[in-house]
C-alpha cells in the first residue's frame, strides 16, 4: 500500500480536533488546519505542529488526503470549493460518500463511531473507523491509515453505516440522556450523583463481555411490582420521568416475557 | 471502633457473593454461608473459605453480624427466623432498615448501590454502600467495614435510599434496556453489535466527570431534522424502536430549548 502521509484538515472541531491528534501521534503529517474560525483553527494547529490557514487555496499541492469533518449540511458546498485533484474523505455518519464525488479525485467516507470532545482528547479511546470508497486501492491506503491508531477497521457503505449510525444515537445520545435525567432528578431530590457513576460504569462495562438481555437486573427484571409502585409513587410529581419510567418498565417485562 | 471480624451471610446470590469475597479479600472472616439452595451455598463457602449451613441454628454464637442479602419479600419473615441476639442487616435499595427490628439486637441496611453479579466478581468494581443503622456505635461498626473495600461510604435513612434507588434503576436497568434494544436492532440488521461497545464505555467515562446535560450531543441536540427523518424511516417498521426514538429526541430536544 501507497502510505498516506500528507494531510490537510477542513474543521476544527471536535471530530477534526480528536482525528488531528491521533493522526499526528502515529507519525503522520498533519499539515494544514481549515477552519472558518481562525481562532480553533490556530489552537489546534499549534497542538499538532501544523499551519492554520484561512482559504482553501492555500492548500498545499503535496497533499494527499484531505479529511472534511464539518457539519453534514455544509459538505456539498465544500465538496465543490475543495481542489478538484486532491484525494479527500468526509467524517460523517449519515451523508453519503458520493457527496465529495467529482472527475478526478478519489473520494470516501471516514467515519469515527465514537462520541468526541475536542477539550478531552484520550489517546486510550478506542475509535472504531468504517470506510467507503470510490476506488478499492484508495480504501486501502485509509484502511492502513485508520489501523495506525484503531484496532477496529471496517468498510461499510452508506446504507449500513446509516444504520448503524441510529444504533449509535441509541446507545451514546439516548443513554447520555437517561444520565441527565439522573442527575437533574438527583439535583432536585438533594442526593449525590457521584454515587451513581460506579453504577453507571459498570453498567457500561459489563455489556462489554455480555448480551445485554442476559444481564438486565432490578424490578422490572423480576416485574417487582411492590417496588414498582413504590418507585411510581416517588415519581408521581415528575410527570416526564414517571413516563420514561413507566415505559421502560414495559418494555423490559415485555422484553422478559417474549424469552 | 470495636472491629466487626465474625461473619455469616445469608443468602448466596449476586450480592451476597460479591459482599463474602469483597470482605473475604479484606481479612474479615466470613464463617457462614446459609442458602435454601445447598449447591450455591457450598460454592460461594469454599470460595471464601467458609461453611455452608443449612439451618439457622447452626449459625456460630460468636457470630459479630449477620449479613442478608435475600430477595425483598423474604426479609420479615427470615428476621424472626435467627438468632435475637446477634446484630444483623439487609442489603436492600427499597425496604426499611427496621424490618430487622427486635428488643436484643442491633439492625441496619448495608445496601450496594451497584450491579453485581456472582459469575463476575471483580476487585477493582468500585462498590458505593449506604448505611443506616438502629444504632450510632453500631453505624460506626458498619462504616469500618465497608470502607475496608469501599472508597464511598455514607449513611442515608430508608426514604433518601428509596429515591436513590429510583435513580439506580434509571441509569443501571433503562440503560441496559436501551443496549438491549441496539443490540436486537444490530442482530436483525447484520450489524456489528461489537462495534458500538467503545461507544458505550466512552459515554459512560464522559459523564464521570462532566455533567450529562452538557456533553449531549447527536442529531436532537442539534435540532437536525434532516438526520432525524431519515432515521426514522429505517425505523418505520420497527414500531417500539421508532417510539423510543421519537420519545427521546423530543426530551432532547426540549432538554436543549429549556437551558
Amino acid at each position: 500500500v501507497d502510505k498516506i502521509n500528507e494531510i490537510a484538515i477542513i474543521g476544527a472541531g471536535n471530530v477534526a480536533s480528536n482525528l488531528a491528534v491521533r493522526l499526528h501521534e502515529t507519525g503522520a503529517n498533519v499539515n494544514q488546519i481549515y477552519s472558518p474560525n481562525l481562532i480553533r483553527s490556530k489552537a489546534l494547529a499549534e497542538l499538532v505542529n501544523a499551519k492554520a490557514i484561512a482559504s482553501f487555496d492555500e492548500i498545499a499541492a503535496a497533499t494527499e488526503l484531505i479529511i472534511i469533518a464539518i457539519p453534514d449540511d455544509k459538505l456539498a458546498s465544500i465538496s465543490t470549493q475543495l481542489p478538484k485533484q486532491i484525494n479527500c474523505v468526509h467524517t460523517s455518519g449519515s451523508v453519503q460518500f458520493n457527496v465529495l464525488a467529482n472527475e478526478t479525485r478519489k473520494y470516501g467516507s471516514f467515519y469515527p463511531l465514537q462520541t468526541l470532545t475536542s477539550s478531552q482528547i484520550s489517546l486510550d479511546t478506542e475509535i472504531p473507523i468504517l470506510l467507503e470508497t470510490s476506488h478499492n486501492d484508495f480504501g486501502l491506503q485509509l484502511k492502513e491509515l485508520a489501523e495506525r491508531f484503531s484496532p477496529s477497521v471496517e468498510f461499510m457503505d452508506s446504507e449500513r453505516r446509516k444504520k448503524l449510525h441510529v444504533a449509535a444515537v441509541i446507545v451514546n445520545n439516548f443513554t447520555n440522556h437517561l444520565y441527565s435525567e439522573a442527575q437533574q432528578y438527583c439535583e432536585n431530590n438533594e442526593l449525590s450523583f457521584d454515587l451513581l457513576k460506579p453504577l453507571i460504569l459498570e453498567t457500561a462495562l459489563k455489556v462489554q463481555n455480555n448480551i445485554p438481555g442476559e444481564v438486565q437486573t432490578g424490578p422490572a427484571k423480576r416485574n417487582d411490582q411492590l417496588v414498582i409502585k413504590d418507585h411510581l409513587k416517588i415519581l408521581s410529581d415528575q410527570e416526564e420521568l414517571k413516563e420514561l419510567y413507566e415505559r421502560f418498565t414495559k418494555l423490559i417485562i415485555n422484553t422478559q416475557a417474549s424469552k
